[in-house]
């Protein structure tokens, strides 16, 4: 079989940090890869005033699959790199389904009291492409005691169907068969109707799946207080946004996320990418966790068809994070990678 | 002095339950009042299609406070009530400020596994009149492939201005002195620009506040995993709505949430309401506990000028609460309010 032509976006911070980690684990566990470094991120702005020029983008769009650290500094004005870079990339492919696995591993502590590991088991399919992301809205009289600053959410019956279904699907795929669509339907009430006919409409032809529906609010105080209520989620990107970080904290932390930016028809590249940013207070010192990115590495794995190096990689992790308990916990970002890609070699 | 003029809206579902007990306290505390019971909500709907007539809001205009209960049922449309009353209320009576604060109280469990009570000690200032709240947005196409849904959110200088100086205020009023802004400034780079500029400007004036800022996904990591970062947060209408129902889940659960709806320069009628809604699935059962209520008129008490009055009623919930440990938490409704209402009478 051909090589895999991957595309490596390192980005800002510990991005680098996690990917030269994650890279090493694909390496190790035998799939011959192409991969090809795109320095886009702070310094290249900084050097060339660029974020994602469109011919970089065209060319990223030949690619197999694209792998992902981080983007985001303070040195760059917020939202620039994540609006013309991160964003351009995940609108660019259609990227529609945002896959977030929230998933506790058998010897990671939760910070939730007395959660038996089978109760935080879930995956969120976050809408990756619309809602308040598309970023149209705008400002007027800046500055002035006048000034309005509005921002829009665009909600489209195509975009909503598209995730919906993909999220029946995984739901028809698990044990528990169970959606839970999560919104705020009494206060956004254009979208939330949008988004609650969709569910209704969709669900008549998985009757095999059960659906339920939960306000945001509540949502977020269930994740901590009863995470066994939900299966798969479905919900819209910024929802998804704010679910999916807490999500990992009640999963043991962000050190552990991972995600993937599929567009599922594959008329573009997939991107995968560990949950966390770029982390500026901790970047260079070797203390990330690469972990998260490397989970990245076996959902891409999944993704291209190649299940059998995705489980090992998965297994890697899942034994790595057991032997944490014994104590070396304070490792730096190589021994961890190091550590895990022994694990796949082996 | 004058008895105090209280507009009561039990609303539905629980509201009725726990809205009897907050007001048994009351009146066991010693404040003379003169309450006036208003029947909005869904039964009102049914029987004769009105929400909240604009002669009953003029009305309400003239109290000296609002205490109420919950509104929603599933029997009406999503947001119907919601929007035509609870937030009706809010915006005409120009509650800016929604005040939710976030405290463990000693003898709580909190979800959070090793949280010292004194790390869960911090105060929400919602925005409580824009934002996404604002309700526009439109649908096209409704029901069919090419519909469009959207939500506007409306930002203006006037508006996170004055929530803003509140919150600084509130900050500089604690020991900590600290106040964190809350936002997406990243994806939502309109709206965002314009609150982090206020804080930045209004700092200036503050130089005993120390400001921070979070954004909305790693605010909620934060609530769970290191909820000590947060003393006074400051943030929009739909973030304070979900960080509040987080805080409530770390801080011992909805049944202890209050909050108040405050028109700072009293230009109407403050509102004060439990964070809870109305839980259909649990009405009439006597299971709800009034306890975020009777915290909810504490609140108004002290809006009121009725501090010593606030602090007893205060101390009854707290004392109530040690109690709990020893056992008999497995009270009705009536029962918890009893209790406490015998703690303010002796
Ligand atoms: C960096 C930012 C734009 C991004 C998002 O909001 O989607 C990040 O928080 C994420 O969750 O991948
Ligand atoms: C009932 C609903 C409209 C309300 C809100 O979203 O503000 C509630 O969740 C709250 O927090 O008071």
């Amino acid at each position: 079989s051909r090589n895999i032509r991957l595309a490596v976006i390192p980005g800002d911070g510990i991005g680098t940090e996690v990917v030269a980690e994650g890279l090493k684990v694909l390496e190790a566990v035998g799939t011959k890869i192409d991969a090809t470094h795109y320095d886009l991120g702070a310094a290249r702005y900084h050097r060339t005033g660029e974020t994602l020029p469109d011919a970089v983008l065209e060319e990223l769009r030949g690619y197999d699959a694209i792998l992902l650290g981080a983007v985001g500094d303070p040195s760059v004005p917020p939202g620039v790199l994540e609006r013309d870079l991160l964003l351009k990339i995940r609108f660019a492919f259609d990227h529609y389904v945002n896959l977030r696995p929230v998933k506790l591993f058998p010897g990671v502590e939760t910070p939730l009291a007395d959660t038996p590991v089978e109760n935080i088991d879930m995956i969120v399919v976050r809408e990756g492409t619309e809602g308040l992301y598309a970023g149209t809205g705008g400002v007027m009289r800046r500055g002035t005691p006048y000034e309005i600053a509005t921002q829009e959410s665009l909600n489209t019956a195509h975009g909503v169907e598209r995730v919906v279904r993909y999220a029946f699907e995984k739901a028809r795929s698990r044990p528990r068969k169970k959606l839970t669509l999560v919104h705020k339907t009494n206060v956004l009430t254009y979208a939330g109707d949008l988004w609650q006919r969709t569910v209704d409409r969709v669900a008549e032809e998985y009757s095999d799946v059960t659906t339920d529906y939960s306000h945001i609010d509540a949502a977020s105080m269930f994740f901590v207080s009863q995470p066994e209520r939900f299966d798969v989620v479905v919900t819209d990107n910024l929802f998804g946004d704010i679910i999916t970080d807490l999500g990992a904290a009640i999963a043991g932390g962000i050190g552990l996320a991972a995600s993937g930016n599929i567009n599922p028809e594959g008329t573009a590249p997939s991107m995968f990418e560990p949950v966390h940013g770029s982390a500026p207070d901790i970047a260079g010192q070797g203390k990330a966790d690469p972990t998260a990115t490397i989970l990245s590495v076996a959902m891409m794995l999944d993704h291209l068809g190649l299940s059998a190096e995705a489980a090992k990689v998965e297994q890697a992790v899942a034994d790595d994070i057991v032997e944490r308990l014994t104590g070396w916990s304070s490792r730096t970002t190589r021994e961890i990678g190091d550590d895990i890609t022994e694990r796949v070699s082996s």
